[in-house]
């Protein structure tokens, strides 16, 4: 989401050719998208294998950054790649996932206009927080979901879920609001909960997240789901705008960026 | 499946009470269920649990052993308690599950008649055999899936599966056939291909199932699904009754036992 309709837009250097992908990637293997010293970060892995294909320092910038252990299934990012580099895209494509690690995966790979921006052109993003409720973790799912022992109250969950829905300030569901942001006012378009045995899927669909809030909106939810807090303070706890104990943070690991939309929003998540 | 209806079957020793319990277990950890030197086993990996809680060896018998690398949704086991083990069982499973790896888990755990037998009263198993079926494989579904590159013609795979249905000699359909099993004659039951986005499952049902017979079906039916070989050719390659490089056996990571079935047969997989 662009917040400053006026963010200049840099083209590619001459010669440069802009294009954009979609990665998935298992947030398990990596400390967060962004690139730190001495720690596996998917963008220093993909920018890694673009510079060994091509030669030259390709920088990889994301939609969005996401948390230490966080998925995606559909993270979207741009490059540009330097004038020398005449690799036809189905090749470079094709490369680049033999290069990467199996916990990262370029899923599709064509060219961008000059001004497309992964991040400022997005229009929404949908994140999934998936759950395990069940008196026992699964195995097999132990990687992709938050495991919850206690059963949960989905009709409360879903009253708490209808009051975050639309345009707020939403400083009290995010750790830090106020880190990188200048404003703190979002929308979220739909948020749905879905169960199909005991894995929940919380969906939200919003113009732009806070720092941690799908994390906080989802660490809500499910104290509301074991009665620790009533659906009705959510609206309270939204308008103090202050992110205090009563909100829990869910873990990374049930997190998932799903999907980014740049030409319009789904019609049901 | 008791292929010998006079399978003795043996009580538990005076005082010891017999449990059964289903579990399940992430196979990428494990080279299989059965305990075998110096490899990390399922069985192993429960018994050296139970051995710890009750002070004393305890041996677990599966429904069925599975292969290396092979996941388990619903596997089934009993075991006899030694008679000084006077733990609750609620305590008792609890305390396995605080013991075991979270790759393995038990999912119940509750008393047994004196002549349960895991392996001998199940009356079908079902397995689930996953296909990640698009261009790019995807890392959340790398250890659970395999993945198959190339379109897959669906109608043609349920035409071949059609024609594997009812009671038939599998041997072509089994690694080493008579390796341990006089009879290579079953009963399939069921089998489904359910396909949800490029995840695909094929489901099947039946009274027993041969070494690596599952993954032989799946690998047959992919084959078939890449026109590598004509559905109606699945008939001659089961009458030849001869194992023979026509059919393929899939990766074991695409497979998990997905639920045993002891006292009726499920309506719909």
């Amino acid at each position: 989401m662009d917040l400053n309709p006026r963010t200049p837009r840099i083209p590619p250097p001459p010669g440069a050719r802009r294009v954009r992908m979609v990665l998935a990637y298992d947030g398990a293997d990596f400390l967060g998208w962004q690139r730190q010293p001495a720690s596996p970060s998917v963008q220093a892995t993909l920018e890694a294998a673009f510079a060994r294909l091509l030669g030259a320092p390709v920088a990889v910038h994301a939609c969005g950054r996401t948390d230490a252990g966080v998925h995606a299934e559909g993270q979207t990012a741009h490059a540009d790649l330097p004038p020398a580099a005449r690799l036809p895209l189905p090749a470079l494509h094709k490369g680049l996932n033999a290069l990467l690690p199996d916990s990262v995966r370029v899923l599709s790979l064509r060219p961008a206009s000059p001004l497309f921006h992964a991040r400022y052109d997005a229009l929404a993003k949908q994140y999934r927080y998936r759950v395990w409720n069940a008196p026992v973790e699964h195995p097999l799912h132990r990687r992709t979901a938050h495991h919850v022992r206690a059963p949960l109250d989905l009709p409360a969950m879903r009253a708490a879920a209808g009051l975050l829905l639309g345009t707020h300030d939403f400083a009290a569901f995010a750790a830090n609001p106020h880190r990188d942001q200048s404003s703190t006012v979002r929308t979220l378009h739909a948020i749905d909960l879905v169960k199909k045995g005991p894995l929940l899927e919380i969906r939200v669909l919003g113009d732009g997240f806070l720092y941690k809030m799908v994390r906080s909106i989802a660490g809500h939810l499910l104290r509301v789901g074991r009665h620790a807090v009533p659906p009705a303070e959510t609206t309270a706890i939204l308008d103090s705008r202050l992110r205090t104990a009563r909100v829990e943070t869910a873990p990374a690991r049930g997190l998932s960026l799903y999907r980014v939309y740049y030409t319009r929003l789904p019609s049901r998540l």
